[in-house]
């Protein structure tokens, strides 16, 4: 058992450098690990290398790790050196069950012992990618949005067959390592946030196939619109300002009986007893003491933020 | 007829002074408008001003408009008092189609003829709404975001008995008020981002229902993850960067087959060949010429303003 402490991390391997383990590969040479790469598309190493380039300027922006350096990536040219040094293996290959499974086999067997190995899976769970790996108890998902480099979610969980300690291990690193975690005690499909905009995406295709909206009417009514609010501010307590100063509950009474309008293809929940003690108890405890009044406040300053920084203000400069 | 011109507008009804209706009476009053509010709750008066004193240190952030001020909000003591000098009306009574349909023919008789009436209704069609009123081709639904003094969008559409004329004078109204309006060619219920935040809604509820995640989880999901990049890119033009080089296309190529996964508890529209070319074709047209390279860099910017603006950057203060 080799694991080291998650602080004590200094090489990375990344396994699949395509969009997500490109983007993969840039988060780690910017928080100043070496990455060691390995992809078998042929024109993967120019592709990933033009990738990070690209994403350089915008990580100097954020601000570097001392030491880090694009130099610090090492491509290699089979599967096996890319993980037989590293602390941490970040798989990310195309989002296929069986090529999953082989693949995380293949890891287990050429990673040493005890390192813990994170596949970047947008929804498959570990229980049915684990099956064919001889120690699974070091796997876990790390599920990460587009791009790595900038977005700081990651969703980590294990499977059925994983350590409690690899997914505290790997919550841990990825901390130290600059995201913003969250551990799912149980594996639901798709994890949290892409069952959510899954659903916004599968409601938009049906628009789009049924001629109700355009691509261009779709983006613009989310960034014109509830996206301003969500990027500081998520759906829950979003909603929960649009119930005034009775908050959360008011909104339940007031907008529960939409719920059963037919505003998506979604199937919506009952609206009983516990589910609306749920949401409201939840929206309480999401407001960490702060009134409506504050909340009201905060959303406010949050969306001019927003409106001034992406030039959305008069006298600042258009996008 | 005497409907004005949309840039010689000068005074406002607002009809229905909640936190939509509050909200509407601070985002015309900070654009130099005169607005005439009513509302039969007994301590409506009270809490309206209340939420235009909240609203106005946001509103002077914006920049007012000359003249500009709270002093031009007269609350009536009756609804046609309100409507009887109004060059344009606001509706925005709680959601009950019954209520709004009488509410909507008391305004039709109330206002002057010709005179632009709009619903706020998150979305009732207004061929459902408009069937009580005398002269139903001058009402039209004029959808806002809360708070309407801040979220930029407005989604205007006419029922089955709305002039075009209507719609085409309330979107131009709209405009010049500093909203950025879609108009919509045709009714569908709850319009296109009431659809998309609702089906992202429903999946919440659900997740919450069946303990599979919290609200905190829910909301920090979404800020810290997809919301980010909606502020300023939509859901379409992002998932294409998920494709890398090849785009929305090769996006498609990729994660169409997890379209059928159960990751929502909304059904997946069948990806067949007229879809995949829309949606394709509905990025290029949106990206105006915009190269995939040319959008990660945007996105990236964008990401890196929106986390320095609502202090999530080293160095800046925490939220």
């Amino acid at each position: 058992m080799t694991r080291p402490a998650p602080q004590d991390v200094r090489t990375v391997a990344c396994v699949g450098a395509g969009v997500i383990g490109g983007g993969w590969v840039a988060h780690f040479l910017a928080r100043g690990y070496a990455v060691r790469a390995w992809d078998p598309a042929p024109d993967a190493e120019a592709r990933l290398r033009r990738l990070v380039d690209a994403a350089w300027p915008a990580l100097e922006q954020l601000g570097l790790a001392p030491g880090a350096s694009p130099a610090r990536l090492t491509v290699t040219g089979t599967l096996e050196k890319a993980v037989s040094e590293a602390q941490f293996v970040q798989e990310s290959a195309p989002e296929k069950l069986e090529l999953k499974r082989e693949l995380l086999a293949k890891l287990d067997a050429a990673t040493p012992a005890g390192i813990v190995i994170a596949s970047s899976t947008s929804g498959y769970p570990m229980t049915d990618m684990q099956t064919e790996a001889v120690t699974p108890g070091r796997l876990i998902v790390g599920h990460p949005f587009n791009p790595p480099y900038l977005i700081p979610l990651v969703e980590v969980v294990g499977g059925e067959r994983t350590d409690a300690s690899a997914v505290e291990w790997a919550s841990r690193f990825y901390e130290l390592a600059g995201k913003s975690v969250i551990t799912m005690e149980r594996e639901v499909p798709g994890f949290i946030a892409n069952r959510l905009q899954e659903a916004l995406w599968r409601e938009a295709l049906h628009m789009v196939a049924n001629g109700e909206a355009t691509v261009r009417e779709i983006d613009r009514s989310i960034t014109e619109g509830p996206g301003l609010r969500w990027a500081f501010m998520g759906p829950m307590l979003t909603f929960a300002l649009a119930g005034g100063e009775g908050g959360m509950a008011h909104m339940l009474d007031h907008f529960g009986p939409s719920l059963k309008s037919p505003w998506t293809r979604l199937e919506a929940p009952e609206l009983d007893g516990a589910l609306y003690d749920a949401v409201v108890a939840g929206c309480a405890d999401a407001s960490d003491g702060r009134t409506i009044a504050d909340l009201v406040a905060e959303r406010d300053q949050g969306v001019i933020d927003v409106l001034r920084a992406t030039g959305r203000l008069p006298g600042t400069g258009a996008r």
